[in-house]
C-alpha cells in the first residue's frame, strides 16, 4: 500500500526562508504567526494527514460512495470519523476570520493544511475543500445576516458547502443555465432546476450541506448577465439557527468516474427547493468567480499534491527494486542487480518529480502570500499589486500546474513498470486521481483563455509588465554571482521567449483573435515554465545564503542548488520551442472544414 | 456509447498511394495483393471490427474476466462469440505462411487488420495479438515438427498462444529469472515456477493455450546466456495432435488493473508442467526477442489505436456540443452557442491527434513494408537495409508511438470536458487502456536504451546513416516545390537537431556512459518527432502529385498538405529542445544521492 509523509522541512523551507514569514508580523494575522506556532501547525498537520487521511485513500477509491434509493449517499469506510477527527482538530479554521469562529492565520497556513490533506487524501479533501469555496463566496457576497448565519458552522466543520454550476447542457457557458428561482412572498425563493457534477453534493459527514446554487430569477436577461447566486440548505434552518424542515433537493444519482471514487459526484434536482439570495439579483456569477478562483488555486494544489505522493512511493520503490545493473559499473557488487535508481532514466523522472514538487509547492504558497497581501498589505499600492499577481497566476497555478502534476504522476507510474498499472500498488489511482484536476473549475483551455484573453491585456497590461519587472529583479540580483548567475541566465532566456510572445500576442491578436486561442496554451505553459524558473532562482538564492552559515544540514540547502540548476537545463528549454509555435498562429489550426476530420470509408 | 469507424481511406491512401504496394508486385506473397483485393481486405476487415469488436469494448471494461475457483478462467459477455467469428473469417491468417495455413499475404496488411482490430477492442486484439507473437517466435527458432504440430492451429486462432517472461522479481533484467526445467527422460522438461502479468494467460476463447515461457536448465549460466526457451501447452497434445491430458499450469489469480479488462492477465503457476525446448539451450532469449520485437511494432500500434478511436470520438462531440461563441463571432446565430469545435483550443487539440494518427498509421505501415522487405527483398541488400532500418526504428515505434498515443487520448478527453472523465461516455476507459502500452514488451524507459545504447552503435552506426541518408534525400526531392519546400526546410532543421545529438552521444557516451542514458529518453523523442515529419514529408509529396491530377476528392488530398504544414510548425520545434536537454548531458540528474530524494521532517 502506498505511503505519505509530509515534506514538512521543505513546507519550513519555503515558509521560513523563502517567503520569510515572519518578516510580515505587522500585519492583522501574521502576529501570531510566530516561527514556532507555524513549524507546530506544519508538524501536527502533517501527522494527522499521513496517519489518518493518507490509510484511507486507497478505501475510499475501492469502496468508492454509495447512493441508496432515498437519495442518501454513505461515504467510504472510515471517511466520517476522519472527517469527525478533522473537525475535532479544527484544521479547516486555521485561515478563517475569527470572526466567525477561524483562528484568523495567514492563508499561507491555510494552504499548507490544504496541500498536506489533499495529497494525503484527494476525493477526501475535496468535502472540506467545497466547504471553503463556498464560505468564500458567502464571505465576498453575502449580508450580514447570511455570514452569521452560516459562516460559523461551516468554518468549523459542522456543516459542508458545494458550488452548484453545471448543468447537463452546460458548463463553461454559464450564459445557457436554466435553473429557475421564483420569488416567494417571504423574501426567499423557489430553486427548480438540475445541476450536475457537484462534488460532494449528498454525503453523511454533516448535519448540513449548504449548497450554493447558480440559477435566474423571471425575466432575467438570457445570458451570463441575468444569473444570480442562491443559498440552498438542505436543511432549512429553524428559528433557533438549526437545521429543520428538509428542503427540496435531492441526489439524483452520483456518477461512476475514472476517479477521486470516494468523493460523491451528484447529479442533484432542485424541486421548488427554498433559496435565499447572495448578493444583487442577476450580480451572481461575480460572487461565484470569487469563489471559482479560491477554487482554482486549490486546483493547482492538487496538480502538486498527486505529484507528490506519487513522487514519494516512487523513490521507495526505486530504492527496492533491483533490476540490471548501473551503467557506469555494478553498485551493488553484493546483489544480483542494482536497485533501478541507478539508471538515468528513472532518475530523470525523479528528479523531474522533484524539481516540479518542490518549486510548485513555492509557487502555491507564494500565491497564498498574495491573497494574504491582497486583503492585509499596509499600502493601497501593495494589496493593488499583490491582486493583479494572483489575479494574473491563478490560472498558470491551476493550468500549467495540473497539466505537470499529471506528467508527473503519470511518471511516477511508469517507475513502477508493469506493478504500475496493476491497482494493488496504488500508482494507477494517484493517475486517475490527479486527471481531474485538469478539468474541473474550468478545463485547462479555459484557464489559458482566462490567462491569455483576460489577464494579459486587463489595465493595459500591467500585471504582466509587474511580473516581468519582478523575475528581471530578481535575475539582475544574482548577476555576481558564479553558482546563480549561469541558472538566472538561462531563466532570463527563458523569460525573453516569453515576452517575445506576449509582444507576438499585442501585434497579432487584435487583428484575428483566433491567434490569441490558438496560442494561448502554449502561452500558459511558457508562463508556468518561467515561473517556476523564477521559484527557483528565489529558492537557490535563499539556499546559498543558508550555506554561507554553515549550517548543520547542509545537504539540503546543497541539493536545492542541484536541483535548480537541474531545472535550468531540463525544463526551461521548452520556452522557445513553444513560442515558435505560438509565433505559428491560427492559420493552419483552423483552416480545415468539419469534413476533414470526418473518418472517411 | 463511444463508437468506431476504420479509417479505411486513410488506409489506402497509405497502402496504395504512399507505399505503392503494388510496385512490389513480383515479390513472393505481393503477387496476390492486387489493389482490388487489398481494398476488400480493409474495407471489409475495417467494418468487421466497427461492428462486431468496437460495441464489446465497453462491456469488456465494465465486466471485466473472472476466474473460478477451479482456476478458470472467462472472458467478458460476447467475447467468445466475437473471437469465433474473427478465426471464422480468418481475419488472423492474412499474413501467416501459406505452409501453416496462412494466406501469404504482405505483413503490411496484417497490420492494418492489428491496428483495425486493436483499435476497435484493444483488450479483445490482445488475445490474437499474443498469439501472433508465439507463432513468430515458432517460426522463427521451433523445429519442423513442433512448426507442424502448433503452427497450423494457432494460425487458425483455434489455439491462442502466450509469452511468458516476468516473473514476481523481474521484468527487465530476465538473467534473473528462477523458473526452471528439469529434463525428463522423453526429451522434454519439467518446468517449475511463477510467471506473473501474462496477457491472455487463461481465458475460455480457444480450446488449446500454448505458452511460451523461458526458463533455465540445471547448471545454465546465472545470467540472461543462461535463459532457453520452452512450449508449455495448456492441454498436452495427443497422438493424433490434439488437446489431451492437462498440463501442469493454473492460473493463480488474474490481476485487477487500470485498464484492459477484457484481457486476462494472469498469474501462471507452473508445478513440473511439461514443456518443449524451442531452439538451443541458453538461447532462448534470442528467439524471445523476435517474438518481442514483432510484438513491440504491435504495441506502438496500440499507441495509434486509442489515439484513432478517441479522435473520432471527440471530433463527435465538438461537433455536437455547443459552449460559448467563436471568438471571431457568432457562427451559428440561429443557437445559442456554437460547437465547440470552433474554439482554437479544441481544434489545436484535434489538429495535434489528427496529425499524429495519420503520420504514426503511415510509420506502422511503412515498417511492417520492412519486415515484409526484411524477408522478402530481391536483393540481400535490400533485405539487410529494410532489416536495419526497421530494427531501428522499432523502439520509436514503440515508445515515441505510445508516449505520444497516451497524450493523445488524453487530450480527447480533455475535449469532452467533465463528461470526459464520467464513465459512461468512453473517453476515460481510451485513456486507461492506453496507458499500459507505454509500460509493457518493455517500458518505454527500455526501448530508449535499446535504440540509444544498442541499435545508434550498431555496425558503427551504419543503420542511423542510413536513416539520415533517406531523410535527406526525401528532403532534397521537394526542395523546388514552393508547396513542399518551406516544410522540408522546417524538416530539415528538426533533422540537424537529431544529426547533433547523435554526435553529441558519439563525443561524449563512451567517456560516460551516464550521459547516454540522461538522453535517452529525450533522443528516442527527437527520433520520433522528426521520422514523423519524415512521414507527412512524404504523404504531402504525394497528395501533391495527387492534386496535380484534378482528382475527385481534392479536398482529401488538400487537407494531407494542411496537416504536413500545421505538424511542421507544431510538432517539429519540440526536437531543438530536447537536444539542449539531451546535451546537459547526466550531471546534474545523477548528483543528488539517496538521502536527497527521501521526504525530511
Amino acid at each position: 500500500m502506498p505511503t505519505y509523509t509530509a515534506p514538512t522541512r521543505d513546507t519550513r523551507f519555503i515558509v521560513n526562508e523563502m517567503l520569510d514569514l515572519a518578516s510580515y508580523g505587522n500585519l492583522p494575522g501574521f502576529e501570531n504567526a510566530t516561527p514556532d506556532m507555524i513549524d507546530t501547525v506544519i508538524n501536527e498537520a502533517g501527522k494527522f494527514c499521513a496517519e489518518v487521511l493518507a490509510p484511507l485513500n486507497q478505501i475510499g477509491d475501492e469502496h468508492g460512495c454509495t447512493r441508496h434509493e432515498d437519495g442518501s449517499v454513505t461515504t467510504p469506510p472510515g471517511f466520517k470519523e476522519a472527517y469527525d477527527a478533522y473537525v475535532e482538530s479544527g484544521w479547516g479554521t486555521i485561515a478563517k476570520p475569527e470572526e466567525f469562529g477561524g483562528q484568523g492565520l495567514p492563508h499561507v497556513l491555510g494552504f499548507v493544511i490544504e496541500e498536506y490533506t489533499g495529497t494525503a487524501n484527494q476525493a477526501f479533501a475535496m468535502y472540506p475543500g467545497l466547504t471553503n469555496g463556498a464560505t468564500a463566496a458567502i464571505e465576498a457576497a453575502g449580508s450580514q445576516e447570511q455570514k452569521e448565519m452560516y459562516l460559523p458552522k461551516m468554518i468549523s466543520g459542522e456543516w459542508s458547502g458545494t458550488m452548484n454550476l453545471t448543468e447537463p447542457h452546460c458548463g463553461t457557458d454559464l450564459g445557457m443555465i436554466r435553473t429557475k428561482a421564483e420569488p416567494n412572498d417571504d423574501g426567499s425563493y423557489s430553486i427548480t432546476g438540475t445541476k450536475i457534477f457537484i462534488s460532494a453534493g449528498e454525503h453523511d459527514l454533516t448535519s448540513n450541506i449548504i449548497h450554493l446554487v447558480l440559477a435566474k430569477t423571471p425575466g432575467a436577461p438570457d445570458s451570463s448577465k441575468g444569473i444570480s447566486l442562491f443559498i440552498v440548505p438542505k436543511y432549512i434552518l429553524d428559528e433557533n439557527g438549526e437545521p429543520g424542515e428538509r428542503n427540496g433537493v435531492s441526489c439524483g444519482s452520483i456518477e461512476k468516474k475514472m476517479g477521486i471514487h470516494g468523493n460523491a459526484t451528484c447529479v442533484l434536482n432542485y424541486d421548488g427547493a427554498k433559496g435565499w439570495m447572495v448578493g444583487e439579483e442577476n450580480k451572481g456569477l461575480a460572487a461565484m468567480f470569487i469563489m471559482m478562483n479560491a477554487a482554482r488555486l486549490g486546483v493547482g494544489l492538487q496538480g502538486l499534491a498527486q505529484a507528490e505522493v506519487s513522487y514519494q512511493n516512487a523513490v521507495t520503490y526505486a530504492l527496492d527494486r533491483r533490476q540490471g545493473r548501473a551503467l557506469t559499473g555494478p553498485k551493488d557488487t553484493d546483489a544480483k542487480a542494482d536497485p533501478i535508481f541507478v539508471h538515468p532514466d528513472v532518475r530523470r523522472m525523479l528528479m523531474d518529480a522533484k524539481v516540479f514538487n518542490e518549486a510548485m509547492r513555492a509557487l502555491c504558497l507564494w500565491g497564498a502570500l498574495q491573497v494574504d497581501l491582497t486583503h492585509k498589505a499596509q499600502t493601497q499600492e501593495e494589496r493593488e499589486e499583490a491582486d493583479m499577481l494572483i489575479g494574473l497566476m491563478t490560472p498558470v497555478i491551476k493550468g500549467y500546474g495540473t497539466d505537470k502534476g499529471y506528467d508527473i504522476a503519470n511518471n511516477m507510474q511508469q517507475v513502477y513498470g508493469g506493478h504500475g498499472y496493476v491497482r494493488e500498488w496504488g500508482m494507477e489511482q494517484f493517475v486517475r486521481d490527479s486527471r481531474i484536476a485538469m478539468i474541473y473549475e474550468g478545463t485547462n483551455g479555459v484557464q489559458a483563455m482566462d490567462l491569455c484573453g483576460r489577464k494579459l491585456p486587463a489595465k493595459g497590461g500591467k500585471a504582466i509588465q509587474k511580473y516581468f519587472a519582478v523575475i528581471d529583479e530578481e535575475i539582475a540580483s544574482v548577476k555576481d554571482d558564479e553558482t546563480l548567475a549561469p541558472i538566472a541566465a538561462v531563466l532570463e532566456k527563458a523569460l525573453g521567449e516569453q515576452k517575445a510572445a506576449t509582444m507576438w500576442f499585442m501585434q497579432n491578436a487584435m487583428q484575428n483573435p483566433n491567434h490569441l486561442g490558438a496560442g494561448a496554451h502554449h502561452y500558459m505553459h511558457i508562463m508556468g515554465i518561467v515561473t517556476l524558473g523564477y521559484m527557483w532562482l528565489k529558492m537557490a538564492k535563499v539556499a546559498k545564503e543558508a550555506l554561507a552559515g554553515d549550517p548543520s544540514d547542509k545537504a539540503f540547502y546543497e541539493a536545492k542548488l542541484t536541483s535548480a540548476a537541474y531545472y535550468a537545463e531540463r525544463w526551461l528549454p521548452d520556452a522557445g520551442a513553444l513560442r515558435r509555435k505560438l509565433e505559428a498562429g491560427s492559420e493552419n489550426m483552423m483552416k480545415l472544414t468539419e469534413d476533414a476530420f470526418a473518418t472517411a470509408a
